[in-house]
């Protein structure tokens, strides 16, 4: 199930991504009675577990044909939102998880181990947003597409074996980043979190649609010109390495967004560097998750 | 005013810290009628805007002496509650504010640029609450005495000169660091990130308490040692530096917390270092902004 979150006419809502089309099934589910109502949001759904989709599929199952025809709606009538509206905590990113993107960064291999940096919640955009270029603060903004991990149930101490029982889905996220601001202010975080720096979607997709997650294309373009081209086997720590090492210590939630990591060939590691400029495409596809589609403010 | 966050049978709920004890303003203002409630907890109301303090002052005042007496509970009687009791993101902190810190964490001098990493919202603390050892996955846990900022108003761009027009309050917080995972991740955030390591409180004090937040002391005391003993006039960078150059590409929202950084006289610094182990007391000073104490579990 692709579950995708949008906004038509300022009313905000979430539903399927079908073959017709967007099928609002959070509203239709308002309309089957007391007791049927969906959760108000992706995230307050993920939280209640493990029944969220089945009571999507449900509320699906139980629209007839004038209620699918009311309720389904064109892609481009509606405003995509980032699949998950809000979150309780920063985003959590794998830093040079794929050893050649480490090394073009200047590393002579991969991390020993992980490393973990975050973005705030206010990076968040939408698949088709229109992205600040905010070259007031930065000459040097850059591209990074991911694949990105949604937590279930949340928990801590979540072993290896266990931790893919711990994901609710998968979506794309692009981390981009102000090469210049993060090396001028030693960790990542300011950055990563300039406004507008985390489009995210265009949905997440259930795991049980996901065969092997470590099985993906995931491909970059900036206008159209291929810049990273890798598949996620290429990735140092996997996402159960990544959901065991994070929870040890720390409780993971759920909703819980980690991005994985990204291959070669961001800006920076072209010579010359190709960096952001305004007016520029750029197209994240990864596997059967999807394809992220933002463009830079002209 | 002091606010503060307490559990009292189960029941969440928030009012002020007084001279009598702590006044359950938020349950009393649900005696007063529909459109006098107070908002659910600290932050939303925080989120409300300047509205918020007035309106606790005028339940307060419109409480008589037998509502007092009913809603006035002896602070052993209650269970702290971080005074904020959820957050929307990470605690954003600032990395070595202050030079003897910087140096004595190997630096050579503060560093030019500000520093920031996160805490996720997962590691808050009350004060008085146990706080867990994880002997099991760090042997370098450290304290850190900070002043926290409650961000009222949020923005972007904000000018230094308007940066104090967006504080709603001050609180303590100790930004407990497991020393060896903050080195092997590179990053900070897992090491900074570890359930309970984030204790703050006992209550945010409103701006207008404080009078210079740069004229504070700020002292730690392990097991009754003075660890550390500063003053935030101290920082590097000052609390309207740190609001301007966070918000200048990053929004920033009512509620958020910004740790400013810790003075030196940190576990690590100490030759042998003094990191902290079980049932060991932790007692943080900051001026008028009150005494943040909680122990190591045993």
């Amino acid at each position: 199930m692709k579950l995708v979150s949008f906004s038509e006419n300022d009313r905000v809502s979430y539903g399927i991504w079908s073959e017709n089309g967007v099928v609002d099934v959070f509203a239709a589910s308002t309309e089957l009675g007391e007791g049927h109502a969906l959760p108000m949001d992706v995230r307050s759904g993920i939280a209640e577990g493990d029944g969220f989709v089945k009571r999507i599929e449900e509320a699906w199952a139980a629209m007839d044909e004038e209620a699918l025809d009311r309720h389904t709606y064109d892609p481009d009538a509606i405003r995509l939102l980032p699949p998950l509206t809000s979150l309780g905590k920063n985003i959590m990113c794998v830093g040079k998880n794929y050893r050649d993107h480490a090394i073009e960064m200047g590393a002579e291999d991969a991390p020993e181990n992980i490393m973990i940096f975050t973005k705030a919640p206010t990076t968040l955009a939408a698949s088709g947003e229109e992205l600040p270029a905010h070259d007031e603060l930065t000459e040097q903004l850059d591209y990074e597409g991911e694949l990105a991990v949604v937590i279930g149930q949340g928990g801590r101490g979540i072993s290896v074996e266990d931790a893919m029982d711990h994901v609710f889905g998968y979506t794309i996220l692009n981390d981009i980043t102000a090469r210049d601001l993060q090396k001028k202010h030693g960790q990542f975080f300011l950055g990563k979190s300039l406004d507008g720096t985390c489009p995210m979607g265009p949905y997440v997709v259930t795991k049980g649609e996901i065969g092997d997650p470590h099985d993906l294309s995931i491909t970059t373009k900036v206008n159209g010109e291929v810049r990273q081209s890798s598949n996620t086997s290429n990735m140092m720590f996997k996402i159960s390495d990544i959901i065991s090492i994070l929870s040890k210590g720390m409780t993971l939630e759920p909703g819980d967004v980690i991005a994985t990591g990204t291959p070669a060939g961001v800006g920076k590691g072209f010579n010359p560097p190709k960096f952001l400029k305004r007016g520029d495409l750029i197209e994240i596809e990864v596997g059967s998750v999807g394809k992220l589609t933002n463009r830079l403010q002209s």
